[in-house]
């Protein structure tokens, strides 16, 4: 094995990406800072029951396990920041209202996920806590939304669902985990035929209402649809109000909205609205998240929540490449207005690189489109020759 | 066991502690940058082989191992972002010339280890390959200085020694590791005494000089001192004209320096001159650094290189605490002249959290210092009223 040689699915960004990921993280952080957001830094390592309870419930074989040498413990390298947060919320930080965090932060996962298919995702994302109504959900995917604007992903399309429908549908059918996981998985594939088959056991209206979910899909519209078709159940049809107060909190951005009921990502731990963004010409979701309340609950404080979450380095690895910026090269003369003038450059954000005896041939790998040169005993910044 | 308990020596960085950090970091990595460091952001993760050859050599057992699913090989989570760098300087960028990188992510330590005695200290630090000259050690430490400056550091000692000097004694004297290694530890502790005992079976000068380097550490008249005792081969004599240099050139800047040829840090993978900076009332060095000539080899190109770090974390928990800037409170109302305030205030940088129903009574706990009222028919902001 050559030593340089990366294991799959992990790579250096160097630095024409590393830029562009520097510059986009700094105006997302900025962005959630002005709308209240604060940044925590959370560890990269914890105890495995702390990342994978309640939101972290399907990351376990996903996560990294390394044994805590000074207790014997078992601990995992962060799969995912959301559960972090949500223990943060409930015990570090003790607010009675409203917290709202932020976070960006690679994370590790033992197989390739996410946009980039990558093993180390760079999520940055923004959570909520304290707040069950809906105008934190819209809130939310305001924020998001923005977010990906501030990205420069400018025709988006936001898919949102509710998981305590199918929940709501189940809570009274008495059936197996099984048989849930296989409903679940058939309308998640909008598998009409295999949801009739699988539910052959159930009341009718149960099974007309699953049934019914793979086909609505689409347009507000869809909502109206749905409150007729679904049961008349106060949870229910109260799941539909706040999808309809979603899609009206939406409607002054430049955003598609789509409601698909079939769709019940995370429903072992998400509880309400779930949501995800696309983008004209990205294959995959390229930001995404939803309500997890109760979930505090395992640390000991159940407080509702949600959040949203992307991965910042597949966003910029997809995006197209970014012009670079050139730089001044000064020659290596211990002159104080030479300095003078070095550091004022600097002062407003110039890149000055100082020679190195021998290092003038290679000025132009170095980025160096202008010189400093001695003209009539000052010293300017002229275009650099050719070498 | 509490889930929400954290391993020992593993922290969440909070709120006013993180935007700290984030601030310092932004203004680290534009530091770098107008000097013409490009920033690189090298994975959490690699194959053993790559994280602990050269530079990593120390690092070993101070590594977390996991074991890649996909491929059965044993992957280390980073200790040292340094042999990363070397990596990526040998083969990923293969710039003839001199290559100037910088970074800024977290490492994971084993055991505790740095200013805050972390196991996830935030390395940040810039390195220099490609020019083997005195002139890249001084650029090197007069950019540590200027970064120390720039995180609120004013008083500083620099620590600069040579362990090509240790090296090149041992080199003609035929002495098996083991005897290195206590000769070494001893010479570390300044310990003249068991430095005698250990080298009874070395030639009288050998012996001599070993013994003297516990001796020479002051201002720059020991490397005076040094040039007469010390024996008078090129190698040695090169390596005290270098420490001059060094001394000369950070001679304009507001710091100490003192020279310690006892001081031996990492003689292992370090062939040149090291440093440490520490400043007054605090423990530890706070930013560290040193020359690591043919590291590189290991990837296939080696390379000249020196570089230096600071663990970020750990200085920004010793710092003063920051003072909070406070946030403007906005109403939980449709109005399109408050949504465009609340946007133009956002704009310019201000923080605006916009109501959600109920939480009025918590704007406080926010840091809300201000509201947005109505006077006039126009939003403007006002000092908040007591709750």
């Amino acid at each position: 094995m050559r030593n340089w040689l990366l294991p799959e699915y992990i790579e250096d960004v160097l630095p024409a990406e590393a830029a562009r990921v520097e510059q986009l993280r700094r105006s997302l952080l900025d962005l959630f800072k002005v709308h209240g957001y604060l940044y925590v830094i959370p560890p990269m390592m914890e105890y495995m029951e702390s990342l994978t309870t309640g939101i972290g419930h399907d990351l376990d074989i996903a996560t990294f396990k390394v044994v805590d040498q000074l207790t014997g413990k078992l601990m995992g390298i962060r799969a995912d920041i959301t559960p972090q947060t949500a223990r943060i919320d409930a015990h570090m930080l003790n607010n009675q209202g409203v917290t709202r965090l932020c976070y960006a932060g690679s994370v590790l996962r033992t197989s390739p996920d996410g946009l980039a298919r990558s093993r180390e995702p760079l999520h940055v994302g923004a959570e909520l806590y304290g707040h069950a109504g809906v105008e934190s959900d819209i809130e939310i995917q305001r924020l998001m939304i923005k977010a990906l604007h501030t990205v420069g992903l400018d025709t988006l399309y936001i898919d949102v669902s509710h998981v305590g429908i199918f929940a709501s549908l189940l809570e009274h059918a008495g059936i197996g985990e099984a048989q849930e996981q296989e409903l679940y998985a058939a309308l998640q594939s909008k598998d009409q035929a295999a949801v009739r088959a699988l539910g052959r056991g159930l009341n009718p209206d149960t099974l007309e209402a699953l049934s019914s979910l793979t086909e609505l899909s689409g347009d507000i519209s869809v909502l109206e649809q749905a409150a007729k078709r679904l049961p008349q159940t106060e949870k229910i049809q109260q799941a539909l109000r706040d999808l309809k107060a979603v899609g009206a909190g939406l409607d002054d951005l430049d955003v598609k909205v789509c409601f698909d009921l079939a769709e019940l990502r995370g429903y072992h731990y998400h509880s309400g609205i779930v949501f995800a963004a696309y983008a004209q010409g990205y294959a995959g979701p390229l930001a995404r998240g939803g309500r997890y309340d109760e979930v505090g609950a395992i640390f000991g404080r159940a407080r509702p929540a949600t959040g949203f979450s992307l991965d910042l380095r597949g966003v910029v690895s997809s995006l197209p490449v970014a012009e670079t910026v050139g730089a001044i090269f000064a020659p290596a003369i211990a002159d104080d207005a030479l300095i003078f003038v070095v550091e004022s450059l600097r002062a407003q954000g110039q890149v000055v690189i100082q020679d190195l005896p021998g290092q003038e041939p290679y000025r132009a790998e170095l980025g160096c489109d202008r010189i400093l040169v001695q003209q009539n005993g000052e010293w300017v910044v002229v275009a650099a020759p050719e070498l």
